[in-house]
């Protein structure tokens, strides 16, 4: 690098990080559709659960589906009201995990954990199937095909992820935006069209719903309220991310927590509006959906409408009809609809490395997820991720409706906690706060999160029992899982810090002597620099050691030796078995044996190539040794490297810019890695 | 260890290491069962190849089929004749790849190995497919699951292979000596009762053979002599195998050549009766086979089988008609044929690293396959093997008759060029021998190679001209590809070895300083470890360097590395956005700027742990960083490893005992790594 270069890096370099951080805030206008696009895109598939649910007790009950999607906004606005108490209160992007821990300990911070990470899994296969529901909708050859599209698109979008996706707020906000534009635009249109009079009925209007034995003398008694409560469990899918703007407090610019709260006020409202335009034009439009479409749907001559019927999601539905002389229209919203779902998922796949990280923090999960910037971390946990997305997927064969039922546990066991926290965190602060106006501003405060722990807990409990036997125990079952898993981790880093802390004066003990052995199967490059290398670090004993794995080669060695008369003595271990580990290992130890203060310093020459298959090539006897070698107390290993030029590919390689998927959602650096590795050279 | 443990250790170890080698040899009464398994197999499906292929011309092409079992038993004597000479001359092990690499060059020896190696993964498919046919004959049930049975079962071999089968001569000689006997008793009374009028038919003797429309006008013209030859070709396939021994004659007692052939005699004598023995007694019993029986076997009323017709191999109609009174002797019969083909699939595991191992000294395969007692090497082969035999089987679902056509260019492939390479060996010698008799002697060497050069030459067309299209391209094509990849891997080491001979006097100089970092993230037992070991070896800087990710830690580290005093600088480098790796190498590439001529040696402190999953907890920093390290010239790095408790389990298994498959083949050591781990501590 020659001074200009030098100069330049330094220029750009500093100049870059200096205003970087700023740079890469999020206004609210950005950070709106950043964090909305897994809050919105339940509006795609909320609405539909809670005809669904209603169906089994035939169109009667279709009476309650606003009065249910009126206890949903409800339970929106508590929800709402409450997380902007916490996005004021805890800045620092750990979210309800945080307030968990901080205010109830640390099992209820792992319960959230636990749940918030079986939702991520969820969040992904729920709207990748709700996606591909619309997709094949709008596309009819996907008709029936739905699990392997389901399947290819989660493999899609973790493999944009694997590659590192370039994030920008732009990427959000256009189809975001687009997204809203199109549903509330089409839900205007409608009531335009409702109140001229003109607008027409659904595509399913005419189908009648069988309801189901248990509901056949209409809807009356304790199943009743059983289905009504299980409706409104179903339709409170919609509050699913609201709480993701919580962990991502640092991306907005200050102040933070201001900023936050008010951008959650929008996401909200905007929320609650297009929902509940949905669930009204639904009505009025007399949508028919049922859980088993294929029997429960009957034609008007009677018959059920069969198997090869394909039940469209409301939006589609209402697109259809309110746009039936603009079919453009229908399509647009279709696709936007199913765009923001898969960017629902790719939140998913941002969030999981974001709490892996705080977890690995804490030790709870392998440290490694703490570093930023590792790529194999992140790769790992968006493959586990992706993994078990599709085995949900094809378990449940992509049927939303299926998978809804094991979604909303984890969101609500995280909200419940949460609030609770909450509550701590007040009441311990008013115990010390004096100000009368900040202790007003307090009790508030705890009011709102009170309120928000008696209704998110309500749902809760409701959830819990109208879905527990519907599927919700898996989930329950995987955060359990999860949970002991967690704490399991967590024991044996306690184990391990233990073990090695410092606790004697013996541990500052300098050992006597060092013994170098230099490993030479030949007399090459690599052989020559490890002598060289050892002989500069001035060992007390210095030998160079062959294995006479054959003897002719062995031989040729030793004369070699003499030719070139290097200074450093050559020890030739016999192996009748042409094992190579076991004498040096023998060797080795015996050295020990001779001197256990002494230490023993292994050089092994290693060649460092650059691709894949060259890797399977060399270095295995190298790599083995090394790993016995290691089990060997007062041993050290010393690879000597020597690059061979195919290695120059790889360094190349490991240059190449790359981008943790999820930055943007935590303010981190923003095009930074590129820059600063396309000034090097 | 004691020294009463020492003591017991150098003299068990001592006595066992001088008396091993002699004691592994194999007396001819244990060679010949042990070589003899793969050749006298075949015997289980060669002879039903005849009876299926001449199937297409009616029951009239039958008439052929002892006919051609004579023609492939004078093929066997001239093989056998052949390799008897090669036994002698070539008396290291390394057969037909060595006979064809000394005399032919090395473009022979490879097209002899790819051949060699592709038919080991065939006498996998093959024999297990076969086994598998015995089985369902014997266990109806089986019958229509043979493809999973035969998939289960070379997944069974290969995980004994695995494991490390503790191999001995008995384990091969009590099946392979029960299977001699069973077939030549069953046979001798089979012989007797037809000498006494009692011999009963076969099962199938009353079921009649549709012949293909090419033969409806009998048995004439071009397209018989084609069937009859390729029948031929197939019945070949008894001759699989009896090249073994050529590999195996170091595992022979003095004088081995001769013990060799003396064996590869026997083994030739005793596979020709019972290969006729069987052909005449399936035509004395009018066994009828087809290659589709479903529709080509007609009942006496002339509708077909159908395809719930399982077709029993020859050996188990002869067995089930001559011990029509003793039900045992059939079941004996098949369960010993089942057994001795398993043991076949086995053998080929046992070759496989034998030949790859001879490959890998070459260095046309990884030359870690050279290292005995390597057990990851093996392992990977043993894995491979079986893959790829799964796959035939899969294919071929199983199908012995379909999966013969792919058999036997190999083995003819290899008899050929290797006949054509004794042929120069014979006539380089006569070229300076002067002695009369000995010149005598190898005339007539010479002239039985001939004869095998012949013999096997014409078989090698007929099977290409009778079975390209029947499959065998397909063995030919895997041949061509190894040989192009072993070109290839030889040409790399070719390019590796040029690129790092020792060529100026620079490769000896030595560098001028050492500095000496040391990576420290806490301050405990492994990290001080790292530091005392790195000041013992007194290089000219020391200092120790963390990465600050997390600031209150770092400050905690430097406040703590104050309160101890200790002697070496720490270096705190900043890294914004959390990374380890990057800081780090930034920093130590800065020192190499500074001065060039100096090394850097990097110390990091490892984790030695136990689990499996304990490895996925820890150390992942130090390897990712170490292995961009590996590409920065003039960096070693030394690896501390601090051994945890767990450490341990790991370290016990890997002394746990464990013996190459095929090592008895090879004459290597028996029992050894068992006894001289047992008696260590």
């Amino acid at each position: 690098m020659g001074f200009g270069d030098l100069g330049k890096r330094l220029l750009v370099g500093r100049k870059l990080r200096s205003t970087q951080l700023h740079e890469t805030l999020l206004p609210k206008r950005i950070a709106l559709p950043v964090f909305a696009s897994d809050a919105l895109s339940s509006v795609g598939y909320a609405p539909d659960e809670i005809f669904i649910t209603l169906s089994a007790a035939g169109l009667a009950a279709y009476a309650f589906s606003w009065k249910i999607g009126i206890a949903v906004a409800i339970v929106m606005l508590a929800v709402v009201a409450s997380y902007r108490q916490t996005v004021q209160a805890y800045q620092s992007g750990g979210g309800d995990y945080e307030v968990a821990t901080v205010n109830l300990g640390r099992p209820a911070g792992l319960t959230v954990a636990s749940a918030l990470l079986v939702d991520y899994v969820l969040t992904v296969a729920v709207s990748i199937s709700s996606a591909t529901q619309y997709a094949a909708t709008a596309i009819a050859p996907l008709q029936g095909h739905q699990t392997i599209v389901a399947v290819l698109a989660t493999l899609f979008v973790m493999t944009m992820n694997l590659r590192g996706i370039r994030e920008s707020g732009t990427a959000f906000a256009i189809p975001t935006y687009l997204f809203m534009a199109a549903i509330l635009g089409m839900a205007a249109w409608g009531f335009l069209r409702y109140f001229l009079g003109d607008l027409p009925q659904a595509e399913t209007a005419n189908l009648h719903l069988a309801s189901e034995p248990t509901f056949s003398g209409g809807l009356a008694g304790v199943a009743a309220v059983f289905l009504i409560l299980r409706a409104f469990a179903s339709g409170s899918a919609a509050l699913t991310g609201v709480e993701a703007i919580s962990n991502g407090v640092p991306a907005f610019r200050k102040p933070k927590g201001r900023n936050a709260a008010t951008t959650l006020l929008l996401l909200g409202a905007v929320a609650l509006v297009m929902g509940l335009a949905v669930n009204v034009l639904a009505n009025l439009m007399h949508v028919r959906m049922a859980e088993s479409p294929a029997t429960q749907l009957l034609r008007p001559d009677g018959t059920p409408v069969g198997p090869s019927y394909h039940q469209a999601p409301v939006i589609s539905q209402l697109a259809a009809g309110i746009f039936d002389h603009f079919p453009a229209g229908f399509y647009l919203v279709a696709a936007v609809t199913g765009i923001i779902l898969v960017l629902a998922a790719n939140t998913a796949f941002n969030g999981f490395p974001v709490l892996g990280s705080i977890l690995g923090r804490d030790g709870f999960l392998p440290r490694q997820l703490h570093t930023r910037g590792d790529r194999l971390a992140y790769s790992n946990g968006i493959i586990l991720l992706a993994g078990f997305a599709i085995v949900l997927i094809v378990a449940f064969q992509a049927d939303v409706t299926r998978l809804v039922q094991l979604y909303i546990v984890g969101v609500f066991v995280s909200f419940t906690v949460s609030q609770t926290g909450m509550l701590r965190h007040w009441t311990r602060l008013l115990r010390t706060e004096q100000d009368p106006a900040a202790r007003a501003r307090m009790h508030r405060s705890r009011l709102v999160n009170a309120f928000g722990l008696c209704v998110t807990g309500l749902v809760l409990i409701v959830v819990l029992i109208t879905k527990f036997t519907h599927g919700a125990w898996i989930a329950i079952a995987a955060m359990a899982v999860l949970f002991i898993l967690m704490r399991a981790i967590r024991g044996h880093y306690d184990r391990v810090a233990a073990e090695i802390a410092v606790d004697s004066e013996d541990d500052f003990m300098l050992p006597s002597k060092v013994h170098a052995v230099v490993l030479v199967s030949k007399l090459h490059r690599p052989a020559l620099r490890a002598l060289s290398f050892a002989r500069a670090s001035r060992p007390n004993v210095l030998e160079a050691v062959t294995v006479d794995v054959d003897s002719e080669e062995t031989k040729r060695l030793v004369e070699e030796w003499d030719q070139h008369g290097i200074p450093v003595p050559l020890k030739v271990l016999a192996s009748p078995y042409r094992e190579i580990t076991r004498p040096i290992l023998d060797y080795v130890r015996s050295i020990r044996r001779a001197s256990p203060r002494d230490i023993v310093m292994v050089y092994i020459p290693e060649y460092v190539v650059g691709r894949w298959w060259e890797q399977l090539l060399h270095n295995h006897s190298a790599l083995r040794l090394k790993g016995r070698l290691l089990f060997t107390p007062g041993v050290l290993v010393t690879s000597v490297p020597y690059q061979l030029r195919s290695s120059r590919i790889a360094a190349r390689r490991a240059e190449r810019p790359w981008r943790a998927p999820g930055s943007i959602r935590r303010g981190g650096p923003r095009r930074t890695e590129e820059q600063r590795t396309g000034t090097r050279r």
